[in-house]
């Protein structure tokens, strides 16, 4: 008889985006004259740059002629883009990171969910709350949790972000294995200084500890003191994976390139203490199981890095940083205290009532729609995420509505 | 301290490609005038069809404006190329799949591969042999596999394919509860009738055992008497899953499109035998752990259905099939048995001799490269593989060359 892998039945039904696109539909029954703006999922809204959308051409005209098509690519990625990548994001902000140690794949999401596996299903870990349901999730898949009492699955280790913390969770008191750091986050928008990220490097290398950080949203970052990656921090390459993704850098969202950097110091254990290395395991688990990213979309990706390129991908996170400003502003005046906002494209806002009855207050009277904050967690009762990630347009008018409303 | 996964230790080291690379490597330093031909990996080398490039600009161009621009995409893939899947490669041969039954995704591979995510770690995995290394090494990886003694792991039930069963394995001994089936088949190029199919539909559905059946390329098969989907069987919805990819009907190798068909109604089981929807495990998983494909990418999937690009790639899989029989006519000559080459791009020789010393035979005399079937299993040995992807020149002479050498 053929038998499930039953970790699959403790997994919660995620009814946070159902619920709402439900709420959203009943309103909108009820007046639909009504036009309802959504500043709630974290999708870009903007085209390709035109750089990237050239380079996206010309790889698509390579595979129409026998002569320079291309067939199989390297399942890490090619060297024109795994150079790249390692020359401007790392080295140029004295990371020392090379091109070898790029895996480029099709998504973060992937990449963070799929890490995992190479992991001992015993160990300790610990996530963000609010959190990436993701993280959670394909531990959940994986048997690392037991059951779910009061919003939260037993057997894990929750790293709280709150006001108090400023956002940035403190070290646990009891060893953790793996730790999922995002930084800035989603969702709260929050950054780690260079001593937050260095004082969980250190707790790392101490532990014999791995951290998973997820560096998605670092092209939001304005603030010359923050850093970008966490192999800025002395050490890193012995304890910690990143995860990139050209989702929000550059729209890719619906194009699909993202990578995960794994150094080749990064160290592993077996039971008996035995090192070994974790290069080589995503490399074999990546060459068994995936065939590489798209050859015209890693062309795409490759002109993120052009002079052209790096031009329009900086106007395109301006733009959304600019709407941030805007929603921030607005926030301010009403005087609701946000976190985010200027290195993110995420608000974190405290609504003073709890998570729900502040989205419904803001569908009904404003025609708005944000992300409860309790969604993502215990921790983010009590606050709503506001995405950033709209035409100007659109957040210039919601503001003024939700000012309106709530002044 | 972090501990990994120790099934991946058990892992052996595929050391085939990387032993034919370092044979034509020392081959081609002893005699750099040497032109050497390879016929051994299974990549295409045809462009891409034109209607799919125009599709595929198409998607591109819409990428570049704010108006036609797409983010996040559905997981499970956009519904116009859902349906044209479900009409065109189920529904017109009288396999009821409708559109909600297919999840697009990037590859073949990474589906066959992390399928078994969804199974129950102790269950009786059966695989053939020879046999694609995926299906194997990913039962490895999730720890469904014991020691590694004389070329086979311990716990894992291996069907033989042979010259005795025509390179269809017989039904197992003993009961089975997951089952990995090909056809046509890779390596050997063998094919299954639908007699052959039903006795293991009906296997699966008395022992409720599941099959994966991965269709890779049914797309070059001419006899009409064959089926191209496991789901012309009576029953087929119930116990079985099957993965279809563009890689080798259309030439998507290096583009990346693939889909895999879950039936609302296959049916797996809890310890406590209570059945569960595999339709919905593998959409939890697709949505927990992967982004959808690349937009532009599903837009030019979906061209292969138009009548332009159905002529196409049907002009496509001829053309290699003209090559097979090339390669069939040249070993009838030479008085070597083939299988294969005729609804399908592989030919498996039957060599008279040891895998290796053929191969080796082949490259010294005549600059040809195969594979060795002995890479892909116990029962490979004593056969080499020959792959119909390269231009007409080439395997012309190719086999020419073979002829002149071997006669």
């Amino acid at each position: 008889m053929i038998r499930i892998n039953e970790n699959y039945t403790k997994l919660q039904s995620t009814y946070l985006f159902t619920n709402i696109a439900r709420k959203v539909a009943a309103f909108q029954e009820e007046q639909p004259d009504r036009e309802i703006i959504k500043l709630g999922i974290g999708d870009v809204t903007r085209a390709l740059p035109a750089s990237v959308v050239d380079a996206f051409r010309s790889g698509v005209e390579e595979m129409s002629e026998d002569t320079s098509f291309r067939g199989y690519g390297p399942e890490q990625g090619y060297d024109f883009l795994r150079d790249a990548i390692a020359v401007n994001d790392f080295q140029s902000r004295g990371a020392t990171i090379d091109a070898g140690e790029v895996f480029v794949s099709d998504g973060a999401k992937c990449d963070t969910g799929n890490f995992q596996e190479l992991l001992s299903q015993d160990i300790a870990v610990a996530v963000p709350d609010p959190v990436y349901p993701v993280y959670v999730d394909t531990n959940v898949m994986a048997g690392r949790t037991k059951a779910w009492v009061n919003g939260r699955y037993e057997g894990l280790h929750y790293l709280e972000s709150t006001e108090e913390n400023g956002f940035v969770p403190s070290l646990p008191e009891e060893p953790v294995d793996l730790i999922y750091l995002c930084f800035p986050n989603n969702p709260t928008g929050a950054t780690a200084t260079k001593e937050q990220l260095k004082a969980w490097v250190d707790y790392a290398r101490a532990n014999r500890s791995l951290i998973l950080f997820d560096a998605a949203y670092e092209a939001f970052i304005r603030d010359d003191s923050l850093p970008h990656s966490i192999y800025e921090i002395d050490g890193a390459r012995e304890v910690a994976v990143e995860f990139r993704s050209y989702s929000k850098t550059a729209g890719f969202t619906g194009t699909r390139c993202a990578y995960t950097v794994v150094p080749r110091d990064c160290r592993v254990y077996d039971s008996s203490g035995k090192e070994h290395s974790l290069h080589e395991m995503w490399n074999r688990r990546q060459t068994t199981k995936f065939n590489g990213v798209s050859y015209p979309v890693q062309r795409a990706a490759a002109a993120v890095y052009t002079s052209e390129g790096r031009r329009e991908t900086r106007a395109l996170t301006d733009f959304y940083l600019e709407n941030a400003r805007l929603i921030r502003g607005a926030m301010e005046r009403i005087g609701l205290v946000a976190v985010g906002g200027e290195n993110s494209p995420y608000l974190w806002v405290k609504t003073g009532t709890d998570s729900w009855s502040f989205f419904d207050r803001l569908l009904t009277d404003a025609g708005v729609v944000c992300t409860p904050g309790s969604g993502f967690g215990r921790c983010g009762e009590g606050y709503i995420r506001f995405s950033a990630f709209n035409s100007r347009e659109n957040v210039r008018t919601a503001m003024e509505r939700v000012e309106a409303a709530l002044a």
